[in-house]
C-alpha cells in the first residue's frame, strides 16, 4: 500500500450513505485517493448508477482527480482494494421493517440494532459478511475491511473470530457525542477526549476532557436538562436521578434498555397512527434522497441526509482511513477485539473503546475496570452477542433461543420462543443456515 | 473448639425453623452437641418460649443430653459459641408482605429474595447482620457464623467484605435437588454429586453424577416433563425447548427471571383473590405451626413444616457443622467468597458453588468457566448485588437506584425510581442509614 | 467400570517400583482388584519376569485373588484397563546418567527432574508418553492414566494439552511431607491437611492443619532445625533465615534452586570420588533389589527399597485409585490442569495442588493467589516447562534453546547453547523429532 | 496549568544531566517554558551553581526567555511546579560504587539498576522519593512528577502505590532503540513505531514498524551482526542463535540476565586493572563535564556527555512534557501502572509499555499476552521488584531477603544473605528504616 494512491471499495455502493462518504474523502486534506469503486448486486443497479452519477458531480465540483468506478465483480474489486467499506443490507429495508414489527407483536422493542430486531438482522447479515471476508482473505489478505454494517459490533466480532482479515467496526455515536460537546463549548474537535467504553450501542462516557481538563461533572449537570439526540432513535431526555446515579453519559441507545415499555408504546402508536416503523420512515427519506441525487443540478449534499441519521458517519470513516493510510497516530473510538481493554469481558469479544490508530491498525487503550453500575448489563449483552454470533454461524436453533433469552429487551422465555419462531419462518429466505 | 462439646447459638431462635434444626442435630451421629442457645429480641419472647419448650420435648424424646437455653443477652451468647446460626427477619413477616406488594404495584415481581423485594430485604437486613458480626468479631472471632438469613448470598457477601468473621452462607436448594435425584434413582444421597454453580437463587446444575457416572442427559430428558418444586415458589414446569437450549438444570428461582410477566400475573391474582402474597400464606402456616409447637403432646415435627418451605434446611446445616467441627472432608454447595472459583465474577463476590469443607472451613472448588447461556445473567445479577450491598452499607440513594436499575426483574428506570421511593418511605423505620 | 473388579495396567511393569505398588494394592481394604497387567518392551523381559514372580509371591502370601499377568501387547492391555499407571524410562538409567553428567560439564546442576537434566528427560519422554496416550485414546478413552513418569508435571501437561485422555500426575513429595508431620505429631494421617501449591518439584506448603487447627508456625520453628529428607536428593537442612523470610515449607527440590553452586560442587565431588551420579547409585541399588526379588524366599519388600527413593509412592497411587474407583471424596495433592486454581499461571498449565478426587476425577481446589516470595520463581519455571513441552512436541531447536534459557538452573545463554548441543548430539537416538 | 508559561522544577538540579535537558527544552518548538527551577540539597551547592551558570549561557545563546532559578527550598519550589523532574542520587556516586562492589565480592553482578546493586539503590532511594512525593501531594497534588531516578520502574511503582501523585517513569532505552533504527534506515523518527513491552531495563521489542510496515525480521537479521549499544553498559553483541530463539530485540540490559558470569568477570577485571567500576568511570567523566561546564566559553553541550550515557534522555523528557502540557496525542514508551496492559503481571505493577500520552496523562495501550520465551523472566523480576519495594517501605529484613532470593542475578540464598548483610551494614546511614 503506497501512501499516495489509496484505492477504496464500497460494498453496498448503491447505498444512500455513499455520497456523504465521498464528500468526506474530498475534504480529507492529506489523503490522496486514487480510485473509488462502488460494488453492488445487479438488483441494485438503478440505485448504484444514480449514486455514482451524483458522486461524480461532487468530485468534479471539488476539482478532484478521484476516479469513481462501479462494478458487480466484487471479487475483482476486492483484489484491488486498500480499504473495503461495507454498508450492505441483507434483505433490504423490507427485512428491516419486519425486524421492527415481529418483536412489537409480543410487546418487545422492535429496533434495527438492539433487541430481537438486531438479533434477526445479525442472523441474516453475519453469514453474508463472512462470505465477503473469506473472499477478501483469499484475494487480498492485507486490505482493511472497515465495517459499518449493523449490528456493527456483532458483525465485526464475527469477522475477527471466523476469518483472518484485518477489520475495524465503526459507529457514528462516539464522534457525534464528541463533536456535539466541542460545538457546545466552541472548542476545536481535536481538543475533546472521551473516556468511553462498552459495546456498540451500549457504551458510556466516563470522562470528558478538553485539552486534558476534566469537564465531566459540567457535562453531567447539563445533561440533567434537555440535550442532544441521534436521528435514528427518538429524542431522549435523561431523567436527572438516573444521570446522578450513573455519573456517566449514556449512549442514546440506552433508552431502549432503561425504558423498554415506553419505547414499545411509542413504536406501537407510530404504527397504529399509520406512520410505520423507523424502516418505513427511512424508506420515505430514501425516496426523497434519491430524487435529489437524480437531479443533475444537485451538486451538494441534500438537506434530507440529516434526517437519514448518519451524522459524522463520513467524518469518522475518513479519520480512520487517514490514520491507517498515513500512519497518523490518532485516538479513535472503534469496535475492536477486546484483548484486555475491558478485562471483565472475554478477550475475543469485540468492544467499542478508544484505540490508538496508525499504520499498524487499531490498538485499544486499556480502559478497565468498568463501574458496577453498568458492568453487569454490558456483560449480559455481550453474552447475548456471543450466542447470537454462534447461532448465526452454526444455524443452531437451541443456541438462537439461548441468545434471545439473554437479550434484556426480550421480556420472557415464552416471548423469546415466539419471536424466534416468527423470525425463522418469516425470514427463512435469508436464513439458509437454519433450514 | 474441642471436638466434643460443641456449642451452638441460634440468633432468631424463636423462628419456626428452629425445631427442624434441633431434630437434625439430634440425628447427627458423630456430632456431640453440648449446648444449644436460642437468642432473640425481647419482643419475640412468647414465640421463643414456645419453640424452646417444644425443642426440649424433642431432645427428651431422643434421649439426648443436649442442654437447650434461651437468652436475650446476645453478646454473652456469642462469646460462648462455636457456631452461630442466623435466621432473624428484620421487620418480621409484615415487612416481607410489604416487600412483596410494593413491586407488584408497578408490574414488577414481588418476592422475598429476588427482584425488588429481595432488594428491600437486603437494605433492611445487611446493617443488622453486620452489627451482629462486628459483635462476634469482638467477643469471639474464631466462631463460625452460618448464615441462613435471606437474601443469603448478599448477606454473606456483606459479612465477608465488611467484617473479619468466618462466615458461610447456606440455602436448601442445592441439597434439595441432590436429594430429589437420589430419591428418584433410589441411590444413597452420598452417591450423588452435582456440578452446580452460580449465585444464591440463581444457580445451574451443569453436571449430575451418580458414583462418578455422568447422568446429566438422563435428568434433562426427565426435566422436559413435570418435575419437583420448591415450596417457597409456585410449582414450575420448565419448557422443554428452554431446557434443550440450556442443557442444564436451573434453580427453581429462575422462573422469576424467565417468566416475570406470568409470575406477576399469578401474584396479582392471588392478592386479588384475597389469598395474599406468600408472606400472608406463611403467616397462616406459622400460626398452625405454633399451635402444634404449643401442644404438649406434640413430640415430633408437625406435618405443616413441609408447607413452610425449608426442606433439607436442617440437613445441610448439620452436614456443614459436622464437617467443620469434626474435620470431615465433605463436598457441600455453599455460599463462599469466590476467589477464582468462577473467574468471570469479581474475586470478592460471594458465589454458590461446591466447596471442600473440613476443619479449616469451606474451600471452593474451581468451577469455571461458565457457559455463555447463563454467564451474562449471573454477572448482571452479581453487579446488582454488589451495588445493593454498597447501598445498604452507605445509605446512598444514588447507589440504591443504580442497583435497582440493574435488577433484571425491574422493568425500567422509571419503575426503579418509583419502587425505591416507596421502599424508602414505607420501610423508613428499618432503614436509618437512608435518613 | 464396575466398582468391583478393577483392572490395572502398569506400563513399564518391569520397574523395581512395581512390587511396592502391588503391596499397596494388597493393603487397600475397599478396593477389589481383579487383574494387574504388567506391560514392558521385549528388551525388558528378564526384569519383568523377575518382578512378576516376586509380585505373585506377595499376592499369594497376602491370600489375595488378584490375577497378575505380563504382556508385550501394550495396545491389547490398554484396551482392558480401568487404570493405566506409567513408570517407563526412555533410554533407561544410562540415559539418566548422561542427563546428570552433561550439565555438570558446564557448571550446571545435573539432576533427573529439575534443571537441564530434567529438560533432556522431558524431550525424550514426552513423545513416547503421547504415543501411549494416543493409543489409549483410540482403544479405551474412558480409562484413567495415572502418570508417575518424570518430569511428572511436564509429562502430564503434555498429555492434557495434546490428547483427550483423562490423566492425573503423581509425585510422592506431598504425601511424604504430610505423613512425616503425622508421624512426628503421632496423629492419624487423615487428620493432617496441607495447603500446598506450586509445580511438581517446585511447591510450597503455606499452611499445615491438624484437625483444622493451624500448626504452621510450629512446624516452621521446627524446620529451622534439622529435618526430614527425600531419598532422591541429598539431605538438606534449610537455613533458618530463609525459612523465616519464606514463612512456608519448601519442597526439598528447592535446594537446587536456592543453592545450585553448592549442589554442583557436591555432585562433582561424588563423580570425582568415583561414586558417580545419582543414576549410578540407583543402578547399584537396583542390582541389589533385583537380587532380592529373584530370591524365591523373599516374600516381603526388601529393605533396600527405602534407599530407592519412592517413599509413599504406592500409598498415594492407591489413595487415588480408591477415590476414582469407589467415588470416595478425598483431598489429594496431584498434578492437574490448573484452570484457575493458581490464577497467576496459564489455565492450561499443569500444577501440583490439592484436588477433591472422586469418581468424576480430580477437581482442583481454588488456592490462589500465590505469595510474591515464590510466585515469580514458579511463573518462571512454568514458562520454561511450557517451552520445553513445545520443543519436545515440535522438535524446534529454537524453542528448545528458549526453554533452556528460561531454566533458572542454567547459568547463561552460552551454557544453554552448549548443553543443548550436547543433548541433541548424545541423545540423538532418543530424539528423532529433532533430526 | 496554562498551556503557555510552563513551570518546571528539577529535583537534583545540580546533576550533570541538567544541561542536556535544558537544551532539549530550548529546542522544543511548541512548548513555552516560563520558569525552570533547580532544587538541590545545600551540600550540592557548588555543583548546582556551576550547572545553573552553564545553563543560563545555553539559554542566552538560544535567545530564549526561560527564567532559570536555583533554590534549596524544595517545598516552595514544588508548590509552583507544573512538572517536577527527579534525578537525585541518594548517597551520591560513592554509594553507587559500593552498590557495584558488594555483589562482586560474592560473584554476583554489580550494577547500578539490575541485580543486587539495583536492589541496594532501591532501598536507599524509595523512602526519599516517597518523602518528596508526599510533600508534592500536600502542596501541589495536580503537578506531574516525571521520574528518572533509577531504578526507575521500582521508584515509579513505589510512588504510584504509596502516594496519590501523578507520576510517570522514564528511561532512555526505548527512544534510543527507536532513534537508532530511524537513523539506520534514514527515516523520520516519527515514522518508527515499536511494539515493546516489559519492565524498565527488562523489555523486548516484539515488532518494529516504519509507517505501519512491519520490518521486524529485517532488524532481527541485522541484529545477528554487530549492533548498537547503550553507553551505561558494555558493548554487547547478541548471539545469533539467541536472537533466533527469541524473535525479538532485547533491551541491552538483558546482557546481565543472560551472561551474568561473563559480566562479573569483566567487572572484576576492570576493578583489578585499577579502572574501577562504572561508578568510578562516571566520576571521572563528571569531573571532565564539570570542568567544561565551569568554562565560561562553553556555550554548547560538551562532547563528554556522550560518554555519560544518557543519549536521548532529554528528547524523551521533552516529548512527554509536550504531550502533557499541550494535549498532544503521542505514543511514548513509559513506565506506568500496568492495569491490564500486560495481563500476566499484577495490575498495580509498573511496567514499561507504549502509552497514549495527552493532557490527561499516559494511558497504556493493551499489549498482552507476552510470549512464553520472556514471560517467566519478566514475572520473576516483577515479583522481586514488588518484594524490594515492600522491603524499602517497611524495613523488613525478611522481605528484603525474600526479594534478593528472587533476583535472577543473585546466585544462591547464601549469597543473598551475605549481600544483604553487607548492604545493611555498609549503607546503614542511608537505610534508617532497617535500623
Ligand atoms: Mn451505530
Ligand atoms: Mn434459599
Ligand atoms: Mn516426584
Ligand atoms: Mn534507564
Amino acid at each position: 500500500m503506497k501512501i499516495s494512491g489509496v484505492r477504496i471499495v464500497i460494498v453496498g455502493g448503491g447505498s444512500s450513505y455513499t455520497p456523504e462518504l465521498v464528500m468526506g474523502l474530498l475534504e480529507a486534506r492529506g489523503l490522496s485517493v486514487d480510485t473509488l469503486t462502488l460494488v453492488d448486486v445487479p438488483a441494485g443497479q438503478e440505485k448504484m448508477d444514480i449514486v455514482a452519477d451524483f458522486c461524480r458531480r461532487l468530485i468534479k465540483k471539488a476539482g478532484s482527480a478521484i476516479r469513481l468506478e462501479t462494478t458487480y465483480d466484487r471479487k475483482g474489486a476486492l483484489a484491488q482494494a486498500d480499504f473495503v467499506l461495507t454498508q450492505f443490507r441483507v434483505g433490504g429495508l423490507a427485512a428491516r421493517a419486519q425486524d421492527e414489527r415481529i418483536p412489537l407483536r409480543y410487546g418487545a422493542v422492535g429496533q434495527e440494532t438492539v433487541g430481537a430486531g438486531g438479533f434477526a438482522k445479525a442472523l441474516r447479515t453475519i453469514p453474508v459478511a463472512l462470505e465477503l471476508a473469506k473472499e477478501l482473505e483469499t484475494v487480498n489478505p492485507n486490505a482493511w475491511l472497515i465495517n459499518f454494517t449493523n449490528p456493527s459490533g456483532m458483525v465485526t466480532q464475527a469477522l475477527l473470530r471466523h476469518t483472518a482479515i484485518r477489520s475495524i467496526g465503526l459507529c457514528n455515536v462516539p464522534i457525534t457525542i464528541a463533536r456535539t460537546i466541542a460545538k457546545a463549548l466552541a472548542v476545536d474537535p481535536e481538543a475533546v477526549s472521551l473516556d468511553m467504553f462498552g459495546l456498540n450501542h451500549l457504551s458510556f462516557v466516563r470522562g470528558i476532557y478538553v485539552n486534558g481538563q476534566n469537564i465531566t461533572s459540567l457535562v453531567l449537570e447539563f445533561l440533567k436538562n434537555p440535550q442532544t439526540a441521534v436521528a435514528n432513535i427518538p429524542d431522549q431526555q435523561w431523567n436527572a436521578e438516573v444521570i446522578g446515579a450513573l455519573g456517566m453519559v449514556p449512549n442514546p441507545y440506552l433508552q431502549y434498555y432503561w425504558n423498554p415499555g415506553e419505547m414499545v408504546q411509542r413504536q406501537r402508536q407510530e404504527v397504529e397512527a399509520g406512520r410505520g416503523t423507523r424502516a418505513d420512515i427511512v424508506m420515505k427519506v430514501e425516496q426523497e434522497l434519491f430524487a435529489d441525487y437524480r437531479n443533475p443540478e444537485q451538486v451538494t449534499l441534500p438537506e434530507a441526509l440529516m434526517r437519514r441519521g448518519g451524522a459524522y458517519y463520513s467524518a469518522v470513516a475518513v479519520m480512520l482511513i487517514e490514520s491507517l493510510a498515513l500512519n497518523q497516530r490518532q485516538e479513535i473510538i472503534v469496535n475492536v477485539r477486546n484483548g484486555q481493554a475491558l478485562p471483565e469481558l472475554p478477550e475475543d469479544s469485540v468492544v467499542e473503546v478508544p484505540a490508538m490508530v496508525d499504520g499498524r491498525g487499531a490498538i485499544p487503550l486499556t480502559c478497565g475496570p468498568m463501574p458496577a453500575s453498568v458492568r453487569g448489563l454490558i456483560q449480559h449483552v455481550k453474552a447475548y452477542e456471543e450466542l447470537t454470533i454462534d447461532a448465526a454461524v452454526t444455524g443452531s436453533r437451541q443456541t438462537a433461543l439461548a441468545a434471545l433469552m439473554n437479550n434484556p429487551l426480550v421480556p420472557s422465555e415464552e416471548v423469546a420462543r415466539y419471536i424466534l419462531r416468527d423470525i425463522l419462518q418469516e425470514h427463512a429466505a435469508w436464513l439458509p443456515q437454519f433450514a
